[in-house]
This record gives C-alpha cells, sequence and structure tokens, in this order.
C-alpha cells in the first residue's frame, strides 16, 4: 500500500477545491456531480442521515443556500494506493461562533473520475486547542 | 474498480465487529491495535478531534469506561476495490435518547492486516424518520 503518492494527492486535491467552491456557492449541480451516483453512497449530514445517491441530491435541492460561506482550518488530504484517498477538514462559521465543523470525505477513482463514496459533516463546540 | 468483493466484505465486517466489541468492553489495546499507528491517522470524535496515532491513543487512555454499550441500526459495509472500505453505522445509546450516533470508518488493508486509517463519531437529535 503506497501512501500519498504526489500525484495522486494533487488529484484529489483538485477535487477537493472544485467540491469546496461549489458547496459555498451552492452550485447543486457540481455537488451532485461529485459524489457517485450509487445506493451505497452515503452521507452523514450536520442534522440528517442520507444513505444513497437519491437523498443526498434531493437533500441539497431543497438546501437553503443562504450562510454557506465558511473558513477550512487543518485540512488534510491522505492517498491510499493509486484510486483512494480521505479529505479531512475542520471547519468555521461567522454564524456559528465557539463551534468548529469537521468534515470528512472518502474519495474513489472510477473511470469517469474521482467521486465521494462516503461524507460525515458534524459540529460541536469548540474545544478552545 | 471493483466494488463489493465478497471475500474483501467478509474480512472487513469481521475486522469491523472485533472493533466494535472492544469499544464497548473498553478493550483499549485492540482498539489501538485497530488504528493505523501513523501520524496521519484522524478520529473525529463525538466532542474532540483528534490528528495522529498518538493523539487517538491517549483519548483511549483516559475515556472513561462506564456507559459505552450501544445499539447499532443501518450499518453499511462498502469495499473498493480489494484494499479499501468505508464502514458507515447508526447507533443507540440508553443514556442517551432522542439522540442518534453516526460512525463512519474507513479501513485499508496493509501488510499487517486491515487498519482504520480515518474515522469520524458524532451524535444528532432524531429526526423521527
Amino acid at each position: 500500500m503506497e501512501v500519498d503518492l504526489p500525484d495522486v494527492v494533487s488529484e484529489v486535491r483538485a477535487a477537493f477545491e472544485r467540491y469546496e467552491s461549489a458547496l459555498v456557492g451552492n452550485d447543486v449541480d457540481t455537488l451532485d456531480a461529485l459524489f457517485r451516483d450509487d445506493p451505497r453512497t452515503i452521507r452523514y449530514g450536520g442534522g440528517e442521515n442520507l444513505y444513497g445517491y437519491a437523498a443526498i441530491a434531493a437533500f441539497r435541492q431543497a438546501r437553503s443556500p443562504a450562510g454557506l460561506a465558511r473558513t477550512l482550518a487543518k485540512t488534510v488530504i491522505t492517498a491510499y494506493g493509486r484510486d483512494v484517498a480521505v479529505a479531512s477538514t475542520l471547519f468555521y462559521r461567522g454564524s456559528a461562533p465557539g463551534k468548529v465543523g469537521r468534515q470528512m470525505q472518502t474519495w474513489v477513482r472510477f473511470g469517469d473520475g474521482w467521486r465521494v463514496v462516503a461524507a460525515h459533516v458534524s459540529v460541536i463546540e469548540e474545544q478552545g486547542k
């Protein structure tokens, strides 16, 4: 198992940044395109548990586009082999002082590109560290 | 990318079940052994953000062994290729009525076996669905 092959990390970083831009811009088409269209794709969100691509896409359609701006911190992308990587990041929103968000995604390379197959987003009290 | 090869899913399910037994029994040695010993291993926990194996192991050592029992629901293990899988599950604790926990782990096969390289645990209000 080769970890952090530079070209793989670079590819996933580009996909991750594309996702982040789409998220804060509420570009639903791009967000949808970057998740794997499969019933086994899972997204545990800030307040909901979404099993399957259809549930995730429906959630995005219904989501308010307000207040999505955020600042990232401690982002780590680690690639395992040539076809899988995990992207983890903390995030902060001006609308939620004293709170820290955590986003973790597993990305897999398919024939048509990198896709998120599993994601988990949650918000907790900042620990002051 | 071959998804859900039966022998791979079976191996990861066994590792996942071993982890679950160790968690509710607070078997810290087994929990430590099942996470990859590497600075890039990340665990976002219910109330803390742990970067690196050392931080994760220190957290487990300090954790109270009380109230760890839980019931799992909607557990899904999906394997991508022969060396990576994602295990996602909801969980409920008698001590936290009205709440649902979410645990997502990415498992990778190394020369010495399957290890968790990234994990995210959080608890939210149950959505009544």
